[in-house]
């Protein structure tokens, strides 16, 4: 079956026609009005954001957060990295740990690799088969809506990087002393698997749910990735036409509930 | 619509022709063989048990974990009682606080009300819509399938006692001074909406899962109730087909994955 992303046919770099100048002033832009929103979002406590930030080793995850949210009050943002599940992780289904950091109202939570995984590195190394990655698709597909009844936005970004890219990056890691702590041994093994990652990426791209789309990041250009992810949560933040409430609801001392 | 369970149709009481006293020996082999079970579950680590216990207060909860649970390895069984959200809970989605006590794998879960309180108390008293509660549920049944994809057998248990013994009970919690910790003003509120909470769980049962139904509990007699569940609990261990590992599970260092 024809896939409807196709990565290969999709540039990793920013249109020809735009200029690194003005979009990185956009960018700056584009980041003090996040810092402003994110305030009202907090003050609020209505909505979160959920940011899912997958891709290649290399292809800038660590960057894109630094990047873009550097300018936005620490007590409202929380990171989240995804690594090797611990036994505890491992001894619960797939969801356990990531529903764990699901973002309180009025924060915004940020997933460096996420639930994704498991049905990516999962697949690229055969350790579960096409039935078992189907169900998990669907068990994503409706914990995601679940996080979408609660107010919480979802916007998720795949960081595209060419080969070529990547292959000078991963070298970089390897040279540059400031730049070393980031390499691991598995990072070449896993470059050797690029076709198959593409392969599910597209796969998962496929088979989620429409509502909560994908964002595909041309990322060679640290400048043009961060700027396309930085617009996207812009908007996402002012879709939800937030608005300082007139008390504060987070000295309240009615009692809670769902 | 015609439901499919009608509460008002259900005895709250033993069968006539059963025997407290051979039902009372009964259960306490079934006790001996979970317990038996349990050990087996928990060195194996492959499986989990989820045991979910609602029914109107004063209809036994607690007693039953107690009565049925006591002879088991504290170690592999973990109780929680689900009371009214705290802040940081009702922060987040509904099923966030539930998702954090899912069994790991080899452990007995019991939940002394659950994630269906969600889509009871809150439609009696009218804090969530229809339309919010028909959502519910879907997330509801959607969770359960993802802990049953992880090889979590889920058993929920309705305790079913009449309106003339929960009123003996209540008024039991007021003279016994050893009862009297349990007795809340807010026992007599809800006790006045009982027939309410019968719609609303007649509902939830009509609309759950066929695959995870719930068990009715006749539970006006403490040793019925107790011998009802011990059996359930049995069965659903013994239809895990469990074996002793050939090694420990535990003290592998292995690297671990979903």
């Amino acid at each position: 079956m024809e896939k409807s992303v196709q990565l290969s046919r999709i540039s990793t770099r920013a249109p020809d026609a735009l200029q690194k100048k003005s979009v990185k002033k956009e960018t700056r832009k584009l980041k003090k009005a996040i810092a402003r929103l994110q305030n009202i979002l907090y003050a609020e406590g209505r909505h979160s954001l959920l940011v899912v930030l997958q891709g290649m080793d290399a292809s800038g995850k660590d960057g894109a957060i630094r990047h873009v949210f550097n300018r936005v009050n620490p007590q409202g943002v929380k990171v989240v990295s995804f690594k090797v599940p611990t036994p505890e992780e491992a001894a619960h289904d797939f969801l356990w740990r990531i529903h764990a950091h699901a973002p309180a109202r009025g924060m915004i939570q940020i997933f460096n690799r996420s639930h994704y995984e498991d049905v990516l590195i999962t697949r690229v190394h055969g350790w579960i088969d096409d039935a078992t990655a189907r169900r998990r698709m669907q068990h994503i597909n409706h914990f995601e809506q679940l996080l979408l009844d609660h107010q919480t936005t979802i916007l998720k970004f795949y960081l595209h990087i060419s080969r070529e890219e990547q292959d000078k990056r991963l070298e970089e890691r390897l040279k540059n002393p400031e730049k070393r702590w980031k390499y691991s041994p598995s990072d070449l093994q896993e470059a050797r698997k690029w076709h198959d990652y593409l392969h599910y990426y597209e796969e998962v791209f496929d088979t989620c749910s429409p509502d909560i789309p994908w964002t595909i990041v041309p990322a060679d250009q640290n400048w043009y990735k961060a700027y396309v992810i930085a617009d996207a949560v812009h908007r996402a933040l002012a879709d939800m036409h937030l608005r300082y409430p007139r008390r504060s609801h987070l000295k309240s001392s009615k009692p809670t509930s769902h």
